[in-house]
């Protein structure tokens, strides 16, 4: 009899947490209906700065209640025209929950007036929403390996694939740039330094970021016993037209991102060019320039260079440069980073330099060497967020376009 | 009396000229219609030069009496999508003159057998629309020019003449150098050098071509009174591992073109940067690797760089970067070349680079320099033409497409 009642008592709860999640995914679908008719506030460095001096806690609080639905409520719109396999994979819909959760989460405070214990209870619950998401692109990336594994991937399929993606990362960085900055000037959590404002420094020493990448890669090196090629940095400050340091508002960590993939590829490349028993190397030369329009850092190595018809795909997000991580499909997912580095590393560090209206270009002399092209905005006013917004006639255009060169 | 018969007698000329034209055109439209629907024959450099050990004159002829209608077909059909003032303007309707005479030529062929008389024939047409078309780009810049004057160009219309410039001009050289390969191997002109077939050059001397380049660069600005900065080359052959001068399989005057183009806006940007009256100047730095893939050659001036904002524009065809032509509407076109060059250069010099599947690419840091990237295919089984294929539905997308990013 009792094990009937327990039975009875998990079939129950089984229907019960069923009919928990449909509500809640056709409250969902109703709600990304609605705020992806709104198009995302797009901030700019300045502002963001301006805020986190002006700004309060309860401004912020009403800003991101709403702002935070609009931008998450894009991306799902767009996951429709994904290939239906992709969103089936067991990596997809992880991240796709940790989406749901989050997403119920804020929804939550949308009329709720901002108290203190509000207030307290929102700022902890975006900590947590970032902790929930740190392994969002491992994660996307495991979902790409999967589909692949089960289905042949069309052309196709495969550009809309790497549109979304580089959108959906984007949109990332963009939502985790608003949440430390809104736990980070009004939470418990401090800044790196004393001098930003939230995780933007108004005052970044470009020489100095990049020497914390190069000694981050050299140290990665040295501990798996790889010889390291020197580094020279160069930087003229040609808008002050002074000797000052070479200084920019941005957040440091995008800056030391970018370039530390870029470093540990030109290192890298430098080393297997002259092989592991090279007396010396040369070294990987850094120009630094700020201009009145451009910050632009330029990496070049002798690494001997990529061919033309390689140097296009280092920026795909495909099954042979994907991330050499141990994933298990929980929300304990280990990370062992390599030497051989994340094989998304280059298409999202591209994506950290577009994000404030910058970019990343590769020229490369296939048998010779490689020139990494970073360019930031020079000004504040003119860095805003480049956000995705979803375009419904994008996906439309007939798939079979015909090829209009031979 | 006499009045009134020259008066009838200029009537009935004017009006059987009507009729002659207007038979012309609706010949020409139904063959037009005909021939585009077959696709272009694409040759590599290998081809080509076996064909110009191998081949004879009456294959040659039965080839491009079919092969010029077809590509010339193509580009009228993408005409019919141009903006349809653009298309009255009197000088687009001038290089439309051209065309509709060169197609007609050629068309008379159509049942002819080779004979010696037709094949005398045939090649002196051929020189004779080679002549025919030489101002071509310069009389549809103007027209660019002409158009802009009466009508708001839109964006979209910008993009589609963009679209079509580039296309109608990399079809034109492909056409003419199919002109010049004929009539240099069977007509009465010399190649340039005995050991090159046709145009091209089996064996390039890449250095000796871009000394050439600066020589001419170098004779114009000090012709022009104006300084000019000395030039460093650097050469490798990595493909063969020698020491040997970095070769080629190529058309000499197309790289001749391509560095003469960029050399010039190195050298000019130097000197405007550190002033007409400066004591040195940074030399121009080139680079040649010939590796497996690839043969790059990359230019480096220290002439004070482009702002990304204008990069992009360098390659479009717009009234501002236009020719300092005098055009006056005749056959009898002007040509000034100035220090200040072609507005086309750059946009042209690229078409050069990418017909045998090579690119042209800047990179630039603002306030400090650039760097042009040549590259072509290193062998010449790879080398082959790129040309544009008349393709419907690329000009029958929505035009508004809707932003996809703030």
């Amino acid at each position: 009899m009792s094990n009937d009642f327990e039975y009875i008592s998990d079939a129950l709860g089984i229907i019960h947490e069923i009919m928990r999640l449909s509500r809640l995914l056709f409250n969902l679908s109703s709600h990304i209906e609605y705020y992806s008719k709104f198009p995302p506030t797009s901030f700019t460095l300045k502002s963001l700065i301006d805020f986190a001096r002006d700004g309060d806690i309860k401004q912020s609080y009403k800003f991101l209640r709403v702002e935070l639905l609009i931008r998450w409520s894009h991306m799902r719109k767009e996951m429709e025209y994904l290939p239906p396999k992709l969103l089936e994979m067991p990596s997809f819909k992880l991240v796709n929950s940790w989406y749901d959760q989050s997403y119920s989460e804020v929804l939550e405070f949308k009329n709720t007036e901002p108290d203190a214990s509000t207030l307290r209870k929102f700022t902890e619950t975006l900590v947590g929403i970032r902790k929930r998401h740190a392994d969002v692109v491992s994660t996307l990336a495991q979902a790409y390996m999967e589909f692949e594994k089960v289905s042949l991937v069309s052309l196709i399929e495969k550009n809309r694939i790497q549109y979304f993606y580089d959108r959906f990362f984007m949109n990332r960085i963009g939502i985790r740039t608003l949440l430390y900055q809104h736990t980070l000037l009004f939470g418990d959590e401090l800044p790196e330094h004393s001098q930003q404002a939230g995780i933007i420094d108004p005052c970044v020493d470009v020489v100095a970021v990049i020497g914390d990448a190069y000694s981050t890669a050299k140290y990665l090196f040295e501990h798996a016993c790889y010889p390291v090629p020197k580094v020279e940095i160069e930087s003229y400050n040609v808008k002050d037209h002074s000797t000052n340091p070479v200084t920019i508002v941005y957040i440091p960590s995008h800056i030391y991102h970018i370039v530390f993939e870029l470093l540990k590829n030109s290192l890298r490349a430098t080393v297997e060019r002259y092989g592991l028993d090279a007396k010396e190397y040369p070294p990987v030369r850094i120009i630094i320039v700020k201009g009145h329009e451009d910050l632009t850092i330029q990496i070049n190595d002798r690494g001997g260079g990529i061919s033309r018809s390689k140097l296009s795909q280092l920026f795909h997000y495909m099954y042979s440069t994907a991330p050499k991580y141990l994933v298990d499909g929980t929300e304990n997912s280990k990370k062992k980073p390599s030497i051989a580095g994340l094989g998304y590393g280059l298409p999202i560090a591209r994506l950290y330099a577009q994000y404030f209206q910058g970019n990343l270009k590769l020229a490369s002399i296939e048998n010779y060497g490689t020139s990494a092209y970073v360019s930031l905005q020079a000004t504040a006013e003119n860095a805003s967020e480049r956000l995705p917004i979803f375009c419904k006639s994008r996906y439309s255009y007939t798939t079979k376009k015909g090829s209009d060169w031979t």
